[in-house]
């Protein structure tokens, strides 16, 4: 019934808010376990298998109707509970690092304190649908404006999340910090106002830190 | 926390497995309300809204790779909570009649009994996501091999829930039995093998019954 929520040496989460440094932060964790032998799958949320990209792809783009907050993290879970069991545990079973562009911590960012939705209910959804969770993840922790100004380029035309207003932002990134600060063992949060290279360096410390420190 | 799952005397669900006969019942009673100057909003699940015919197919047509049973209930609440707020609700304020072709029994009868999955989860997800219960249910009960001979034709490419075999169905038609033994005020059984005229007649005289009994 209270199914515990696991923690796993060899996954590796990437967590944010909007141009954060995530995705481009991936690349350098990656080379860093490939150099030491390790084989990655590097995957993110929501999606990581072909259905949870497909039901990413009603996430991020619902046009027909207002997605209601109780459907959005309906789906998040959905996405999850097959990525944790297609690819996530697979992975880890067989040896590999799995290292995610996004994982729950999202959930209770974005749909927790962003959409203000119980946390009690997010909990008991990670316990049954997931599971599993990272052994370290890495925070990139950036003023909200200066996330939005990164990107502002490329989005042209935001996705459903990414068109929220920043008192939204705000709380996603408070949600952040607190859930960091809750979890100092698990958590590194890095400061993602620094140049790529910087950020670069900063999670690959992190990271190789992890991987020779006693578990 | 603890959401009350409240039921409305305008909302009825029918319920059975495949070929019971649901959809072909569902004229007879949208006739009767409309005869009695109802609104009616037939409707059905998974699907009902834009969003939701979309989870819909994503439910049925799953090709790309085993669906989890905890993907698969996640999927069918996240049809539901929109389905719920979207047009159930909507429908049920503006004083109209609300036909859905299944609704969360079929949850409990498909994911509960046919795959296993734990009831107290499902019951969650009722409170939190829905809410909402029909006041009146129609369990069509029909063997299962009447059933499945009565859609032979049509299923040349049977979806993915009805390509299980016969002891899934089973499980799942015990299921929705107990349920309605358990709820007898809010359950009628259906003689599901006897003729359409005969099925058309018992859930009309259902109805009726329903509509003139005092609440
Ligand atoms: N440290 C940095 N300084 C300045 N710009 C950066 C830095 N890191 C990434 N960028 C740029 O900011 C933009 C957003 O970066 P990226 O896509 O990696 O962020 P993200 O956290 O993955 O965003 P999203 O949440 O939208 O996926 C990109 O154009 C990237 O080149
Ligand atoms: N009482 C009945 N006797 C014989 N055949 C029937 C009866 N009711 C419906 N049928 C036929 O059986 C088939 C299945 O009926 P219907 O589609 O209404 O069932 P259903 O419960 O909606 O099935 P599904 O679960 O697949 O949606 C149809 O071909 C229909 O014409
Ligand atoms: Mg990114
Ligand atoms: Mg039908």
């Amino acid at each position: 019934m209270t199914e515990a929520v696991v923690s796993h040496p060899h996954f590796i989460s990437l967590e944010g808010g909007e141009g954060a440094g995530k995705t481009s932060a991936l690349a350098a964790i990656r080379d860093l376990l490939q150099a030491r032998g390790f084989e990655v799958v590097v995957t993110r949320e929501p999606g990581g298998t072909p259905l949870a990209e497909r039901i990413r792809e009603l996430l991020l783009n619902a046009k027909d109707e207002p997605l209601a907050p109780e459907t959005e993290l309906l789906l998040m879970f959905a996405s999850r509970a097959q990525h944790v069991r297609e690819v996530v545990r697979p992975a880890l079973q067989r040896g590999a690092f799995v290292l995610s562009d996004r994982f729950t911590d999202s959930s209770y960012a974005y749909q927790g304190d962003g959409r203000g939705l119980d946390k009690a209910w997010i909990e008991a959804l990670e316990r049954r649908a997931v599971g599993l969770k990272p052994g370290l993840t890495l925070l990139l922790d950036l003023d909200v404006r200066e996330g939005r100004a990164r990107t502002a380029g490329r989005d042209l035309w935001p996705d459903r999340i990414e068109s929220e207003q920043d008192d939204f932002f705000e709380r996603v990134r408070e949600g952040f910090r607190r859930r960091a600060a809750a979890e100092l063992q698990r958590f590194r949060v890095i400061d993602a106002a620094q140049s790529p290279a910087q950020v670069a360096a900063a999670v690959s410390a992190a990271v190789s830190q992890w991987l020779d420190a006693p578990k």
